[in-house]
């Protein structure tokens, strides 16, 4: 089965967005043996969309439109459809009542326009949208079947896993497992696997994201792919923190569940993002008790305890400061462990330490030793753009460092430097 | 002139890379004043690439391919461009010459695949490469000039500045403006931009995102699109809090800043997530004091000071409980400012509250009044999916409400609902 993807937008074309959305079915029906033979990104313009609609239907058995299905004048995929199908549109009565009912909960009155979400090309079918407004919509044309989806992310992703993708068949699967590291470069990671590189009928893929690494692994049929994967393990180690769907956040969230544990944070450079990542899944509140975030350095004494003169001594960012971070929120706000990151997110030095500077650390009960983590991240050429990446990869060090401590595992790998 | 571009690569296709290349090529060619009217992502394939330049070359002037012109076997656009001038490959002396000391000069041998880069379709001229090895193309057609270009971004970048924006001419920057709202529906702000969207020559768009509406004006030139930002300036109001590239967490950090004050943060449901939006830019420090994410309930009383027969009474979700918070937060961290927010990000109600309920609080010095916004957010109806938007929804409102409090707007505009 061949698929075509369409995405509707000036936005996209204009550069004001990245194509995520087509990257995202790419790699979804990829996982599902779909194969993607080509993406096009159309203005808001019906003629152009219904066009490009004929024109990919003619090559490609299934379309995935994304985007122009919300309510306002610019949104021009129902039209385009109709347009395509030779068929007028109905206004779906079901759909304007929901319509009607969700206005009414938010007591705004209803737009006219916004009915438009109700129109239908004749003989399409309308998708259930789990997690917003605007429906999907099928529509079969004589040669390939057209999916509209809306181009909000969340939206289009919700639909396509309940509507779409269960339709589409496919290879089924291709035999593949991700698995997730953290905290180690991409060059040693694919260092690393040269062996299961080198094994017949595999093919690994990486994708870093700031302080992770994930390496897909791709094999000719399920046996092979057990034995990459097992060999992948045994060569990585203990930074593999879990496979395919996994987070680091939810790792470490489930950690503490087992063991009926609760963590308090305290963070400078990072903001409050280690307590926003810890807060991310439902369920968490059983396992995080809060966050002190201690950005001026006056508030590390007065709000955790560090002691004037160790700050006084050696500025904020120091492994002991980290140390005493640790121990003062787990104290204040009476959680089993405690979690603190100091450093540097740029783009100027502070107290004379270089840009990039981050030391964390988790302590328990006062018998086990703290464990402590200081590291160099990298900062980019133009340092102007280093906060985030920085920030971001201190909380996965962080999230780490407490996995680690959780599981007895020490504090780090000798080869990842 | 009306521009297509062509992005080459199945790893585009397949998901495992966005296409960066069309966005920074959109965004620049916009801002030249010349219109992209459509792009496709084609496999690594000569045939797929000549009929898609073909297509192409029909409804546009001009071309920009990107990608598929390596020294490897899946570099394909050189081959792709032959076929559809009908022409073959000669291979161009100086740059076999070029390659040869290049590969010299690195102390490594040249493979053959390599010379494959010397390739040149019959009439094609070369663009030269400021920054690495393999040149760009310039082909012209009937009906259209092709030009092709690297895939590697920082050579697409460095050769389309050099050789092929200064070719294009376009009509300057087109008359744009973005006016960034917070807080209100999008529903709402298309209602009241009615009157702007009749004017001649004047074109609106949407861009929703959590909790904010963004609405791109075009006009056909400065003059209209200064009357159209007017009055949509006059029909939206005080929910306008920026334009262009403002982005919420630097207009209130600018507020703070020219006051020479500061905020403390109080947080439960958001989890850090308002600290972490209020340290995102560089220089935060000077405005931002720290934040305390009081998650479990007798924090809120432990390290806040919100009274305890408050949260015995009301439970945590309350407005007094959010002032409380803001007072006690403002206090103890030393702030000009304090800033609070509770609620329940779900999946499940909280003592008693319906998810996406959220209170919010700035408390200034002693003698003001404080400032109270308390919100239903929408809940997506597959509620597990609901923390991510109510989390970010209340983030937005939290900010909005302090850039309100320090511009003395009063707490809501009474059409928002």
């Amino acid at each position: 089965v061949r698929v075509e993807l369409l995405t509707i937008g000036d936005e996209v074309l204009r550069g004001d967005v990245v194509n995520g959305a087509a990257a995202w079915l790419g790699r979804r029906l990829t996982e599902a043996g779909v194969r993607v033979g080509r993406v096009a990104v159309l203005p808001d313009e019906a003629e152009a969309i219904a066009s490009a609609v004929e024109e990919a239907s003619r090559r490609a058995e299934i379309v995935i439109m994304t985007g122009g299905l919300g309510g306002t004048s610019d949104d021009r995929t129902r039209d385009a459809l109709a347009m395509t199908a030779g068929v007028g549109l109905r206004r779906d009565p079901a759909m304007v009542r929901a319509l009607r009912e969700r206005a009414a909960s938010r007591g705004v009155p209803l737009r006219e326009g916004a009915l438009r979400m109700a129109d239908v090309p004749e003989g399409a079918t309308l998708l259930p949208n789990p997690a917003g407004t605007a429906p999907g919509l099928r529509l079969v044309l004589p040669r390939a079947t057209v999916y509209a989806l809306p181009g909000v992310v969340a939206e289009m992703r919700a639909i396509a896993e309940e509507s779409v993708l269960p339709e589409l068949g496919g290879g089924g699967p291709a035999a593949a497992r991700v698995l997730r590291t953290a905290t180690v470069w991409e060059s040693v990671v694919c260092d690393r696997l040269g062996p299961v590189e080198a094994l017949p009928g595999v093919r690994l893929a990486y994708y870093p994201s700031p302080g992770e690494v994930a390496v897909r692994i791709e094999a000719a049929d399920h046996e092979r792919l057990a034995a990459a994967e097992e060999a992948a393990r045994a060569l990585l180690g203990s930074v593999v923190y879990g496979s395919d769907d996994a987070t680091l956040d939810r790792v470490v969230h489930r950690l503490l569940a087992d063991r009926g544990a609760t963590v308090a944070v305290a963070e400078s450079l990072t903001g409050g993002l280690i307590g926003a990542e810890l807060t991310g899944m439902p369920g968490s509140s059983a396992t995080f008790r809060g966050a002190v975030v201690a950005y001026a350095t006056a508030l590390k004494h007065s709000l955790l305890g560090v002691p004037a003169d160790l700050l006084a001594t050696h500025g904020a960012v120091h492994p002991d400061v980290a140390v005493a971070m640790a121990r003062g929120v787990r104290e204040r706000l009476g959680a089993t462990y405690g979690l603190a990151a100091t450093g540097v997110a740029g783009p100027q030095p502070q107290d004379g330490r270089p840009v990039g500077t981050v030391h964390l650390a988790v302590t328990g009960t006062g018998d086990d030793p703290p464990a402590v983590r200081s590291v160099r991240l990298p900062v980019p050429e133009d340092g102007a753009r280093a906060r985030a990446p920085i920030r971001r990869m201190s909380v996965v060090h962080a999230l780490d460092l407490l996995r680690r401590f959780l599981l007895n595992l020490g504090t780090y790998d000798a080869w990842t430097g």
